[in-house]
């Protein structure tokens, strides 16, 4: 099996674009995931999945810990044969839904224990747990697991917080993979600035094959948000993949590039897709929107995807309207095709040493060729 | 523009295996149409619908003029524009959902008073407002406006509902298109034989393109239902397309074939498939069954659908457990292909004059080649 390891190629300041190698494939970075939150992208199939340009997925631990179980899914040949998607897989570590999603969380020094939000059972998950979860998945990428504190919190309360993380996410070195797949670590801290470089200090000091920021995006303020990644970003391997979870908007990953990250997931385009929120390089429109009712162009007019191809601003407006499913396939397709479109001309800006003029055509909405 | 016209190609008994020409190309019959309600197949992408091997699809006239509006499509260039479906399309009357869906109805000689069921406004339907709706949808094959009776009614009730379905429909011929495009008469009269031929030759006297048998498979026994289109089949052109309207399932569809029905539509394959219920040859299957929990196998082994190239039973259980929308495209897709290679088993079945045995095979669950 063909081992993980990150390549980087070029160079823009801090953003950096490379290739990233897993037992499933190579994914040009910087890359964007979509989610495939249980074991599918809403709406959309593995194929139309590839047709966005997508060469990685997301699938959530949490959920399918839960539901329909990761015995079953390990038993059916793995997340891979169980979706059919034969490209490379990254899967978090449940740490953020057992911390927005279940009810009746204990914390202890192995892990967390909670009620299901599904059906009330009672389930642990720590760093052991975790692992043997993603393991049976059969996952490329394997997230280590970490807590995720609210914002805001107290010093003391995160400082609590990151060596206990700390102590899990030392302990789920123990499962690291030794046929290729990797362990990602994830950097916590919270909006402390010296809690971040420490963690970034204590988790590049262990043998993991690529490094996340966790637990941004929660709430803090932008330049909070900016001053931890930009402080961060600098300390991590530059021979190892960087990823920040759960980001983001167009902008936000560009703001993540330009900080010298390399991967990023969000739900955003496919959950704003099913509420009729369609993405274009001239901002978000919402398309059920009156004035598109007539409205005989497509979404975005140089766009290849399945929407743009063949169906009417009108028609979605339709579909929408009337409920049916076929705008959230066709809305979802467009946006993750968008992200891509967007991850296309950040890649060729890095080539080309002008990702900053890049990003100020991408913020006046002019487009981003 | 290539006119409608049906071509016998061969016989088994009462049953007819022919072509139907239309301006948006040819159909082999018997042939079952796929319900596109409100200008799409539920679910599906029109490429989809195409690999089903559907040539033709139904659209419903009550659904399409409340919403988005008759008038905003023919505008946009016409249903098949509008929903990206580039083959022959039929549209209903809209008859029939003024008669289960509206709310507050009024019967008048020139049509039907009633409140939208989707916000109360106040909509007038007849034999010329049908019309002028369909020719501005586009439609290859348009429906005459019908009165659709409920089942249990008195002979005099039917009677009464009978003539003025006849005078109803004798108006629509004035609105015939002649551009090549067909308009289908509907005969009715309830369970009463004699009222049925009584509709049937003064409907074949009348210059119509092709002939539907509504009213049917509303509840009334099966025995009438057979009984009914036994008597009638026989009476209509030879050389004209016969429609069963909203038949049914694999049975129903071949007890009418046998009694020379050449056309049929139903919702049930997607209605049903979003509710998780799969079709095969050996009986229809429920995915969310516990026994489905961890079977590796497709839904059916010889199928060529889009589920059951790629996905097992387990992998469609789940998604319907977890609600996720991609389960409603793979059994519709499944469902709606079932329906296809049901009827291109009962084509080379009336070819090879082997209908009956064929028949035979399917009540027994056995397999339909």
């Amino acid at each position: 099996m063909k081992s993980t390891a990150y390549q980087l190629l070029a160079t823009d300041g801090e953003a950096r674009r490379g290739q990233l190698h897993t037992p499933h494939g190579t994914v040009e970075t910087p890359a964007f995931m979509p989610v495939g939150t249980q074991a599918t992208v809403k709406g959309l199939l593995p194929s139309q999945v590839e047709t966005t340009g997508a060469e990685i997925l997301l699938a959530n631990t949490y959920h399918l810990l839960l539901r329909p179980g990761h015995e079953l899914i390990r038993d059916l040949g793995g997340l891979h044969a169980f979706m059919g998607w034969d490209h490379p897989i990254l899967t978090d570590s449940g740490g953020y839904q057992v911390f927005s999603l279940a009810h009746r969380r204990k914390i202890t020094e192995e892990g967390v224990i909670f009620r299901s939000h599904l059906d009330g059972s009672k389930v642990m998950l720590g760093p052991a747990e975790a692992m043997r979860i993603q393991l049976a998945l059969g996952s490329d990428i394997l997230m280590s697991f970490d807590e995720c504190i609210p914002y805001p919190v107290s010093r003391e309360t995160a400082e609590e917080s990151l060596a206990r993380t700390h102590r899990w996410e030392e302990a789920t070195l123990e499962f690291r993979p030794e046929d290729g797949r990797a362990l990602f670590a994830i950097v916590q801290g919270g909006i402390f600035e010296d809690l971040r470089l420490q963690s970034a200090e204590f988790l590049t000091n262990l043998p993991f094959d690529g490094y996340a920021v966790g637990g941004l995006f929660v709430g803090e303020e932008r330049c909070d948000t900016l001053r931890v990644l930009g402080a961060v970003g600098p300390r991590l391997p530059a021979d190892q993949a960087r990823y920040v979870m759960g980001v983001g908007t167009p902008l936000e990953v560009v703001e993540c590039v330009m900080r010298g990250f390399d991967m990023f997931d969000c739900v955003l385009p496919t959950r704003n897709a099913r509420h009729g929120q369609a993405m274009t390089f001239a901002g978000a429109i919402r398309l059920k929107a009156a004035r598109f009712q007539r409205d005989e162009a497509p979404i975005e007019e140089d766009c290849d995807c399945l929407a743009c191809l063949r169906f009417s601003r009108a028609y979605l407006r339709h579909l929408l309207m009337a409920k049916e499913i076929l705008a959230a396939t066709l809305i979802s397709h467009h946006n993750l095709r968008f992200m891509q479109r967007l991850m296309d001309g950040v890649r060729r800006a890095i080539e080309e040493k002008r990702l900053v003029a890049f990003s100020n055509r991408l913020a006046s909405g002019l487009g981003a060729s």
